[in-house]
């Protein structure tokens, strides 16, 4: 594979799948639409999870694990609550593989060996953990149960791209059961604010929260919460929802409990997930045509330090200095590589993290041994300096800080740039068009409009925002009345 | 379910399957042989997962992940490497389940929905890894790779447990690649010490390091490295294992890679893994008749506080106090809880905290309050003291070290008393029969008197130890030539 990387002005799809590939993040696998995630992606996704974890503990959730597979019957239990439920779904049918007598060398299906039920691959868990919430639930005192699972789930995508859609992908998923409809409500809108902190400060991607219109809703979803993100291109990304599923499941599966009052009730219910599509958000939020950026908080390495030395002596004496500098750096807590390779020269290695999004570069030579100093690059606007290595700590510690805060405010400015109000279809679709971004307009909140502007434009409606002000306007496509604009967009 | 527990001595098993469930670790679930690790359960694996995941980083590993499904062919390329491969695995066959016509409500598997490959849901991932491996190496400078990965993995038990044996399970599995055999033979060795580190000091659960023999390694290894603990009811269980493969699987998948020389060579591998089954060890390791006893390096509560008051007002006094002291607990990084629910009497707290192998109860009363002082029960030894609550951190905090030795001290204890020298086969069959554990046994070598052995006795070589010492016998079954004792035992 060639070196260089597509431009994003050439064609936006390429550039990001050559990123992927070149910053050494994801592969496709020998599994059609199963992704390998590499180490450094992996890093990534690490970090994400430590700190979505964090949140999800303090606000008082546990993790536990629910099996992979969910027999057929528990779907069909589901399917008369949720009709529209994905079934393109991996299913198990037989549990041996044996040796072929027909093909010397080659396994069979043992036709022996086929299970009485199939069982489906998880595309998601309400069923499998709806159906053992059943066991745990009597009284108000079993109540709420707020737990979360890390899991890998399957669903069989036709067409696939690394991240944002592949036909296994990691996430969490948090089911929580609740004895009234408030305190369900308040949970699913807590935990789109948990996933709105995470995007914005960790992420450094801005989103907009708001609610989904009712066909855009999960199945068996009564309300469906969701944060949504501009990429570059113009496209949004939904990334991550918040459910609140009502009584549904706690109907579908017969969850009942016994209320303070000793009456027997339905449970209420939320369920919310984030994936390991936000990675593909991420790339799409802040890298360049020189390869990925990625904001300090989430990057696996946050500074790499490059001695450019000619022979062994003077790298002997870098060494040692730097070794001064990645303890004290250590001891902030900051993540730091020193590259002394010796197999590379310092320019492949200036482009191999600039390729790979390491925040801040430093780089130590034989003029800064003479000087005290060392050169700092920042990776977001390619900016350097040379600082004197008595401060370099104290330099780069606020740099963090200030890269993590200017890529937000870069992909804020960019997203408030690209949400255009418009009053008419012209101008609606003009702006889907050629601008591309949000449109922001009036709607007759019906699901005919919705499909028809859909069909007409590729564009769907991304959220209801939360913030949305009340306004009385006509829908841009029927003249209905409205009292409120919502966001369109074309979407991942 | 009744509250009280069977008693070791009267059903060991029946002790165990009761104590899971009651000690709210895990339960069993709509399908056959997949567990439910509820939280509590799920939080001793996540310490687990912290501390391994760091003695790999510390040792050079990265994480990443690889997909769930192995497309059948890459089974036949393993086959013929690994003839004994296990066969039983779940199989899928089809993508999508559809409305059944004939039977409303009801779904069924879509016939014309078949994969073209099976694939397998991986019960391991040596294909897979593999696979990818041989586009990730082509040359000396790309090794090693030191990769782990964290996953679940399916093989389709008949008789399965909760933790010991299940179709799906949660593990680790190291997969590792080298220029040279010498290095790899140390990367195998050094995760079987890893392993044996993690088991000893943190489980607190003694463990023997050696080799498999023959018949009893991992299909595709030339050398399995093993860490075997001794339960209390005197079986063997396999804790760890670490594999050197050699060159096999870079054979299978044609992975080489060319020299510092300019020549091409087979990658060498290893590979290594340990799961939720480390926690059905854990609970056979410590656990009495009372229930749980969880050593306080893997607790996820190690204190628990229980306040025992008349009325609102000796309870708010009581928290006063006690959230100073949960507050200095905390800065020392001690987990601790403060129970003040009020909905159950001290007595049944005592019971579950008891149950579930809490390693520190305090209680504090109004005596307590009067007198200055808090009541320390351990839960290892049943001892209770009163000390100030002036003392109450510092007496905690070496209470919880003193715990924690204590706990492998009398397993090691426990475990060396019950390995038995024997020199003769009746020798051998009494140890085995009446009093079990380990019995050290001159072999002559061979998988006949190996295989004889296990069929008279169900005992197996668990290890040929690393610290088997050179000795001159004669085999006990054969009284053929020995130059080392082996152990045997009957084992999980």
């Amino acid at each position: 594979m060639s070196k260089k990387l597509t431009k994003r002005a050439e064609d936006y799809s390429k550039w990001y799948n050559e990123l992927v590939v070149k910053a050494d993040l994801a592969e496709n696998s020998a599994v059609r639409g199963c992704m390998v995630i590499k180490p450094y992606g992996y890093a990534i996704w690490e970090k994400m999870q430590g700190e979505l974890d964090r949140m999800f503990k303090e606000t008082g959730h546990q993790n536990a694990y629910f099996p992979l597979f969910v027999p057929k019957s528990l779907f069909e239990a589901e399917e008369k609550n949720a009709e529209g439920f994905a079934k393109e779904c991996a299913v198990v049918t037989h549990y041996r593989l044996q040796n072929d007598p027909d093909k010397e060398g080659k396994l069979r299906v043992d036709p022996e060996a086929k299970l009485e039920e199939e069982l489906v691959v998880r595309p998601t868990s309400e069923a499998i953990i709806w159906n053992t919430y059943k066991g745990w639930v009597q009284s108000y005192r079993d109540l709420p149960l707020l737990i979360n699972q890390w899991a890998n789930v399957v669903r069989w995508e036709m067409r696939t791209r690394l991240f944002l859609r592949t036909a296994e992908f990691l996430w969490q998923e948090g089911h929580t059961a609740h004895a009234s409809k408030k305190e369900a409500l308040c949970e699913a809108k807590q935990m789109q604010e948990v996933y709105a902190n995470f995007a914005e400060n960790f992420m450094a991607m801005p989103v907009i929260k708001g609610a989904k219109s009712e066909s855009e809703r999960f199945a068996g979803a009564d309300e469906t919460y969701t944060i949504e993100a501009l990429m570059q291109d113009g496209k949004a990304l939904q990334a991550g929802t918040s459910h609140f599923l009502g009584q549904n499941f706690a109907k579908a599966f017969d969850v009942k409990y016994t209320s303070k009052e000793g009456k027997q009730e339905y449970v209420w219910a939320t369920s919310w997930g984030v994936s390991t599509r936000l990675i593909g958000g991420l790339i799409m939020t802040h890298s360049d045509d020189s390869g990925l950026v990625l904001p300090p908080k989430l990057a696996p390495i946050q500074v790499v330090i490059v001695p450019i030395y000619k022979g062994e002596e003077q790298l002997k004496v870098i060494s040692e200095k730097v070794s001064v500098m990645v303890k004290e750096l250590r001891k902030k807590g900051i993540a730091v590589k020193f590259d002394d390779r010796d197999t590379f020269r310092p320019g492949a290695k200036f482009a191999e993290y600039e390729l790979k999004g390491v925040p801040v570069r430093v780089a130590m030579g034989n003029r800064d041994l003479e000087n005290n100093t060392v050169e700092i690059a920042r990776r977001d606007t390619f900016e350097k300096k040379t600082v004197s290595q008595d401060e370099v700590v104290g330099v780069i510690e606020s740099l963090l800080e200030e890269i993590q805060e200017n890529l937000y405010d870069r992909a804020l400015a960019f997203r408030n740039a690209h949400i255009t109000k418009v009053d008419t279809f012209e101008e609606f679709k003009e702006a889907i068009e050629t601008k591309g971004g949000f449109v922001s307009a009036h709607w007759d909140g019906t699901v005919e409009t919705e499909n028809k502007i859909k069909e007409l434009t590729k564009a769907t409606i991304r959220c209801i925002p939360n913030e949305a002000e009340e306004e009385s306007g006509v829908c841009v496509f029927t003249g209905e009345t409205s009292s409120k604009r919502v966001l369109f967009a074309k979407a991942y």
